[in-house]
């Protein structure tokens, strides 16, 4: 069984590797290396599997993962740069796809073994994510 | 391969356990445990999995699974409480975990064996259980 | 101009007036006036009406409507029984409309007279309503 | 991980078998086999299965990925009808399950073997399909 | 006040019209004109003005207009082609606007003359229309 | 009678008059005042008010609608920086109701007058403006 807590963040990034030159960055990311910045409304939805307990009913109880969304995704990206405001995308061109893997890698550290995990990230209404760890 | 057939239902329930005191009703399931209950509309996804019928082109008539989820699921559960009106919440809380095991169980049993079930269920649009009977 | 700041809010309700007997109730408000109640998860969208101020760029805060939003409509009516937790209903039946009228009211008491104000509630995808006070 | 790339299409047709009476068509396909067709805003998802390219953050560009839909589905289907228009159903019967396995077939031949391929198909906010060349 | 109901239909047309050339038709219609049709997923919002009867705090009974939008649209409409099925569009061209003014006229005949009535109509999730008679 | 085309854009901004202290700029605007920006998916409508062309049955060509949203709304800030890219912020602060504003005043220039114009802009799923000149 798996249960999911949705939630949203709003963040600025541009897609752009230092290592390469503005024409590189430009000809590989298009758009989305515009040198000032572009933005999004991200939607998450953090499933977690597991068993229900058969003594709540819950497999986990949704409020403990609505908080810890908001601790670890939220109060660290939401309006936030994230090429420039996060040290974890200090190195690490911010894509979708980067962008989940943080925060499966933060919330992983935060969960239970027992529980596995995995995330949905729409950066659009077309453009989505899933990551699951391997 | 695949189908799925969506509804809905609106139910009242509250998050309780008779043997369980006030007090401590309270404190593991917060205002989801208000005396009086509250409600929800909830979205419902059965996911019937097969393979093509050569004959139809369906794997299942989605319209027999229309009918099915009407007769077992909003027949049962639609503009009802579901902790005082359904007998089969009378001993089991009925979180969004255990409603989605009721609903498996009973979809189960009127399906051919020979199609695989799961249920994905919003409680809210932020709160969703899937359940495959795993 | 128009800005709206939305919210939700679950709630157990039926439809019914303590004058009038069961049957009649049931002829009137069907499946609506089970005994035991049912449940929504209502959406509401507050919408406020003025001029930009030049200073801010802002026609309101929306944190302002937000809080107000809690304050006046979640604290009351979230994971609350309409008709027996809620005196604004203890003797006016909690119909969508009678709903969009008492939030309205109270938002209304709460709000800069310069404003306009309209409500817009969904007690379900398909059944919606609007009220501007009039 | 994965990665999904949503586009819509607007399409006419009609469930039927050219071997069978209008009589059968009509008992099997009921208002599906209406003679003059009907039509659906098909909303379709295109999932990738991959690693993250190290060097580029993406698991795939997906601007490649709306390109290869507009191609090989929009081009082809929308704004057509299926039945008339398009010989991927000259001998197969336009229900959304062979609506997928098509899409599936014309999109597999297309991406290079190292991804996974997955479709997701509304034909109704009601009905969906899930196929992945199984 | 307003009270709306929400259904869908599901409908095949082209814009076209007989007393131009099909080379005039496709310059003007573009793809919508498409001799063998194409098809849409039409939501429908109507839209009901009134007073709320203080005796049982409804507007309008929601089921009323869930039944006339039913006779009068979707028993209509639905899984037809509007060119070749309805009479209504016998002479008149198909588009999302005359659509609308045609459904408005149906089910202003059958409403109390004491209701205002307007109409929504979605022909895709990005075209949309709004008629009120005037 | 109103049709509306609807289009999307991808934008960073920040909140913040530079003629305040940044003391002053984050009292007001809180965390939307972030100095390195953050950023949103917006939604736009665009309502165009007028009459049905009994030639055309079209109030206005949709097409000329989605092409001129392109040309002055997705041209000039989709994936921009509202702040530091775009002149017409250059000395407006870019809230949702001054982005509405400019919107409306751009595509006013282009329309003809005999259409009536208003915008709906969607900054969040929870933060909407409508402005329509007035």
């Amino acid at each position: 069984m798996k249960v999911c807590r949705r939630a949203t963040f709003n963040a600025a990034h541009r897609l752009y590797r230092k290592d390469w030159s503005d024409e590189k960055n430009l000809s590989i990311f298009g758009k989305c290396s515009n040198p000032n910045f572009h933005g999004h409304n991200y939607t998450l939805e953090v499933w977690i599997e597991g068993e229900i307990d058969q003594e709540t009913g819950y497999l986990i109880d949704l409020k403990i993962v609505k908080d810890l969304i908001n601790e670890e995704v939220q109060e660290r990206f939401d309006h936030r740069n994230l090429n420039l405001d996060c040290p974890e995308f200090a190195n690490l061109n911010p894509t979708a796809e980067n962008i989940a893997v943080v925060i499966w890698d933060l919330l992983r550290k935060r969960l239970d073994p027992k529980y596995g995990l995995s995330i949905k990230l729409w950066e659009t209404q077309n453009n989505i994510i899933v990551y699951d760890g391997k």
